[in-house]
């Protein structure tokens, strides 16, 4: 928060967070991200089959060119909420498009928080309306929103850039929140990019699809997959103008790849009891989709993350979770590197010394896990986190 | 172990076991099983990629008429060892079968402990000749004999009945281990049955299979496939006799599937550091696969099972493990009970009485999901534990 002075927002666009009393702690919980024209807007979503309302509404809008407002209560997911869910999601859009004098389906909106429960929505139209009449377009509003939409998580995750387009000068921001699937009956990852760029959604959408598939898409806690994830991406919609095109959408695309990779990096760096950031590359693999598959199986291993908590240089646990992921690959096409150190070579177990690997596993926050296949050119970078003790007793106190 | 007096072996089978030096605990850590005549054998194997050399050599034997003896060791798994761990494996055998007098390819053998290890083989030799030479057909040798497999597993795991057939009585002898897939540095899922009925091997294989499937397939700890899981099961060759058959064959298959559903259920009730075996059942998926895909992310979410170790009717992250479980169900079909309250139902959440259903999940070590679906007849029963900081004190530890 102490780095807010050198934030550079988008223009056009405006921030507030207010205490609306849907988090039982009475923290901040719901914020507003408004712009002031209409924006084309991007859009990606949980792959959860029981997905959230807010969910289901955004899904159905993006992408967009019309786009005012996204409004993101943190607290309660309204997932699992049936027919009512809905409704709420719908009131909380339409709720705000009147007080902004445009249509509901103007408005996306997100949510994250404990699954089952209702919104309270006297609370959640109070909310809105205080944070639009308090949203400004000076730091301090998008401060207060990088807070509003965290649940567990330790600190703020942002990320802020200057683009330089053959068109001028421009922003690109971004907040992100997560920490687990849900710490203590809380849920989700999200994330929020806004821009003053002039960009097309048809090239919007992809170019945040993309972007998602190697970030956000690369990262998990525990592994469960959460019913809230939601990554919208807004930018000024064309509006009769010459969007972005060429090697300006190019150096685009870029900075909305370094804006989602940092931001979800963020993410298991600060997970739930985290001591580890763990990241997992995968080369060799018949394609991308083979290199994520068994990225992520060593990502969600309990024994790979207990170990790498332990500073265990217990690689076993490692291969044989590459082993279990799926991929049919033969043993004696695998090799592994923990922290640079080569531990087994095409199936054979290397001589290394343990103490030493141990000693830089506890050093070290960031540890590195280097696994190869001879089936192709496929490659994937992947993070994670280790699984402590803290992790276990974050969920499993009974807190109401 | 004080049960024992009540087992009754099977004829025709001895069992040993011995302290061969190769657990660092300085344990019990080989044991025999061996037949004084040919048997039928049946086994099924880890899918695990990865897979141990005594896993190999195994599934190239079985089924089989000839086998004579299985050999077991704890302490090493003698896997991702490469060529010299095949020829571990392989020496092992020759060795055991030089001594009975047999051909190599009538010895199985099952190994479990750290990954990427040679085994010591000065010290294997030495265990299995001492071994064979202590083995007895008493109860006492098969009760070391359930003691020496185990790893981090706190009691041994034990099946005994008798079966009356209509050629006669027999008895079915089973040992399982299993408390993870690695404990500290250990790994591993085994179970080992025995029978003095007369077993043709084709009728062997199938019944083992679908016992496993129904059983060892219905377990998870955390979710690791381990590199050397195997289960084997013995019954006398027909060696030119009469093999059972019929009605017959049918009450030996019940009770093979009574045997390993009892043996596997030990496992994750014997889970590492676990507080609670969680039930789950998935009834009305489209078919048994689809139904186990369901309760297995549901078993090995993180989430869940710390939900359940702190006693938190938590259920949002019941419902949203089944829905990235890869399912496409809609969730307007999907209904769930905790400890037969109904939670949740055609994607509607239920007021419930929170501080009730959360003193029973605390005062009961067994605990029951049941979530339905309305897609077809597919059922399936899957057992698991609660994930606990002393899970992950177990695992994160350093101990060499």
């Amino acid at each position: 928060m102490g780095q807010s002075a050198n934030w550079s927002i988008p223009l056009g666009y405006r921030a507030a967070a207010v205490k609306a009393g849907i988090k039982p702690s009475g923290g901040l919980d719901l914020s507003v991200l408004v712009a002031d024209a209409d924006c084309s807007a991007a859009g990606t979503f949980t792959t959860n089959r029981v997905c959230a309302a807010p969910v289901r509404w955004d899904r159905n809008l993006v992408p967009s060119e019309s786009v005012r407002a996204i409004v993101v209560n943190a607290g309660n997911a309204n997932a699992a909420t049936g027919a009512q869910g809905e409704a709420n999601a719908f009131e909380t859009a339409k709720h705000t498009a009147a007080i902004l004098g445009c249509r509901p389906e103007q408005i996306l909106v997100a949510s994250t928080g404990v699954i089952g429960h209702q919104l309270p929505m006297d609370r959640v139209r109070d909310g809105v309306s205080r944070a639009l009449e308090a949203s400004t377009s000076d730091t301090s509003g998008f401060d207060l929103a990088s807070q509003a939409i965290l649940t567990t998580d330790t600190r703020p995750k942002v990320f802020s850039e200057r683009i330089e387009l053959g068109g001028g000068s421009f922003s690109l921001f971004g907040i992100a929140k997560g920490a687990a699937m849900i710490g203590p009956k809380m849920a989700t990852m999200l994330g929020f990019l806004i821009t003053d760029a002039r960009v097309a959604s048809q090239d919007l959408q992809p170019i945040l699809s993309r972007a998602v598939e190697n970030s956000f898409n690369c990262v998990s806690v525990e592994g469960h997959t959460s019913t809230n994830d939601t990554v919208l991406l807004l930018a000024k919609a064309p509006a009769g103008q010459q969007p972005i095109q060429g090697a300006d959408l190019q150096r685009f695309e870029e900075a909305v790849n370094r804006a989602c990779q940092t931001l979800a990096k963020m993410i298991p760096d600060d997970g739930e009891g985290a001591t580890h950031l763990i990241t997992i590359d995968v080369e060799g693999a018949r394609d991308r989709e083979e290199a994520r598959t068994i990225a992520r199986a060593v990502a969600d291993s309990p024994l790979v993350k207990t170990a790498i908590a332990g500073a265990d240089p217990n690689w076993g646990r490692i291969v044989s979770a590459a082993g279990y992921s799926g991929v049919d690959f033969a043993e004696q096409e695998l090799s592994l590197w923990l922290n640079d150190t080569p531990l087994y070579r095409d199936g054979v177990p290397l001589p290394f010394d343990g103490p030493a690997v141990s000693s830089q596993l506890r050093a070290q926050r960031e540890t590195s896990i280097r696994l190869t296949l001879k089936r192709g050119e496929g490659v994937i970078r992947f993070w994670t986190c280790d699984l402590t003790a803290e992790y276990v007793r974050l969920n499993a106190d009974y807190t109401t």
